[in-house]
């Protein structure tokens, strides 16, 4: 009898499953996420709304109403928004639309290991770009990759450098490239500029966005897709019915809904936070921060230890960074989540201790 | 420049998108929901439990004490068992790692259209077998398609036919076929059976389950697999982390808490109700229902009158049910969830009214 295991596609067995070892610290800024929470005025609304809705009834087919609350919050038309489980679940269904074997997708690295563990199971051809020595995003070399490509996918803010692809360069590549541009902005907020405003020039620019950073929501899983009416048509197809349940329904809109009051002040604070802690980590000795207008820094250990090492000693402190020497030219490299005032002073501490 | 629409598989391009009319009635059986909503004491423990959780934080990795919950409540290991966004989310996966051009899956039809859908856009091929005339499952059909298949798909019982594969059938298909059978047992427990107990004796048996009928969670999309913890880790990478948000972890955890005394009584009703609903059908001149031994029930029109007809009436009547006409073999069919005793009273009444 054969073994039920060879069913499966060999490029799947091939790749390793995307893990995270789960620890707990009363300090978590390994994952990128709000350190404020939600605040209570939104908690409180949307536990409201929920109540009353009955559990045992599927969420809306179409989302319509959070569909056209996501398109007035971008400025752009309803039937080119679709709202995901996590933008992850858009990237699948755009990728699992477009790549199977033959395909090329052009993705700069290092960057989120999501896009090439998913191309890759879809059986596409990764080409890699790799970033500019002090993490940058090598637009040319990115633009000759493209010439024999069907996909270039950028993570802009970066994640887990902190570099934004240049709007200009953005849009040369947008102009001379016959392919599909994909545009994560997970952590637009952070760098206070977006690309949205493209999308009426360029049918073949995607843009994706989440409510897991900036939004607070990382646990009730929502992103959103920007694309042309006619491209969003297509990729919808690659997206399970009824894949954003009601409550993350609710609690996406009440997020917007209250953004400006509730929102954009911890999205301020953290702005101003990544600035202090950028300072005070080139302050420290073996430590080299790279600039970032993400919710995070990348930082290099120039000192004689490992980011293993160094990850583990803060650990012991109840805090928790992430080790991302597994990443292509980051050996050295720890990322560090931007934190509430507190957490990140109660780091500084340590590590001046450390170093 | 060429059109970025062209970027586009053309399988997917060719493909209609899964859809659904969205109507709003009184009476709503048309998608084989709970109709007795979730229990207020469930209600009201989760949303205690999920007030207490920071909401800006991502789900665990792997929702360990979900998935133990899983294992003991199906009677299976926790390694071999994984959660989902709904069960259609792990559907995915699932073909996501096994299928792509030159793979053949067998699908019975008619079915749940998913199926057919998902492996037509991982450019797959499906093998149809028609169900035999009185909507049976045809198992020697089933059989010799499987010679030259690599995966046969069951949804047992079936949507939207209410039939069940035999026990004995199941097991002879599962000795001899040497791909995988994908056992989608989202109504099982109006059978008050399961294929469970199958899994430790073949390692090409893959079950998934639902919390969207009888656990009346479809607004949250919940549903789990269940197969060899070999097979499990490898559809895992199909599936996207932290797929299932922290509000449905919790609330499959106390509906699975609740069950035997919360739930199994709704259940129970339903499969009276299925009873009493379907013998009453039985006596209208012009309808002919077919057993089921799921929560709905397929209904032959046998006057004259076109099934998207009597669903416009019913919906006159402030009572929705689903035409199926577009399935193969279902011309002159509609399919009517079971409901409360009042609901299935008022359909009674107004079918007699109008046949």
């Amino acid at each position: 009898m054969p073994n039920p295991i060879e069913k499966i596609k060999s490029q799947v067995r091939r790749v390793s499953a995307y893990t995270l070892n789960a620890v707990e610290t009363k300090i978590k800024i390994n994952q990128n996420e709000n350190p404020f929470d939600m605040p209570e005025a939104i908690k409180s609304e949307v536990l409201a709304r929920i109540a009353k809705r009955p559990w045992s009834r599927y969420p809306s087919f179409v989302p319509s109403e959070l569909l056209e609350t996501l398109a007035a919050f971008a400025n752009w038309h309803s039937d080119g928004v679709l709202a995901g489980n996590g933008s992850n679940e858009l990237i699948q269904a755009l990728l699992t639309v477009t790549v199977q074997p033959g395909v090329k997708v052009v993705i700069s690295e290092p960057t989120f290991t999501l896009y090439r563990l998913l191309v890759e199971i879809l059986g596409g051809e990764v080409i890699s770009v790799p970033l500019t020595a002090d993490f940058q995003y090598n637009t040319a070399e990115i633009e000759k990759a493209a010439e024999s490509a069907d996909i270039v996918i950028i993570c802009s803010p970066n994640n887990p450098t902190g570099c934004r692809l240049d709007d200009q360069d953005l849009e040369r590549l947008l102009e001379n490239f016959s392919g599909l541009v994909v545009l994560d902005e997970a952590y637009y907020e952070f760098a206070r500029k977006s690309v949205v405003e493209l999308l009426g020039k360029h049918s073949n620019l995607i843009v994706l966005r989440t409510f897991s950073k900036a939004m607070a929501l990382a646990g009730l899983r929502v992103g959103y897709l920007l694309a042309s009416p006619e491209l969003t048509r297509e990729i919808a197809k690659g997206k399970l019915p009824y894949n954003v349940n009601f409550f993350s329904i609710t609690a996406a809109m009440v997020a917007i809904e209250y953004f400006q009051q509730c929102l954009q002040p911890l999205v301020d604070s953290l702005i101003s936070e990544r600035q202090r802690l950028f300072e005070a980590l080139l302050q420290i000795n073996g430590l080299k921060p790279y600039p970032s207008e993400a919710n995070f820094i990348l930082t290099e250990i120039v000192a004689d230890m490992k980011p293993v090492e160094l990850m583990s000693s803060l650990q012991q402190e109840e805090i928790l960074i992430r080790d991302v020497s597994k990443y292509p030219m980051l050996g050295r490299h720890v990322r560090i989540s931007v934190g509430t005032t507190e957490e990140n002073d109660l780091l500084l501490s340590k590590l001046r201790l450390i170093f």
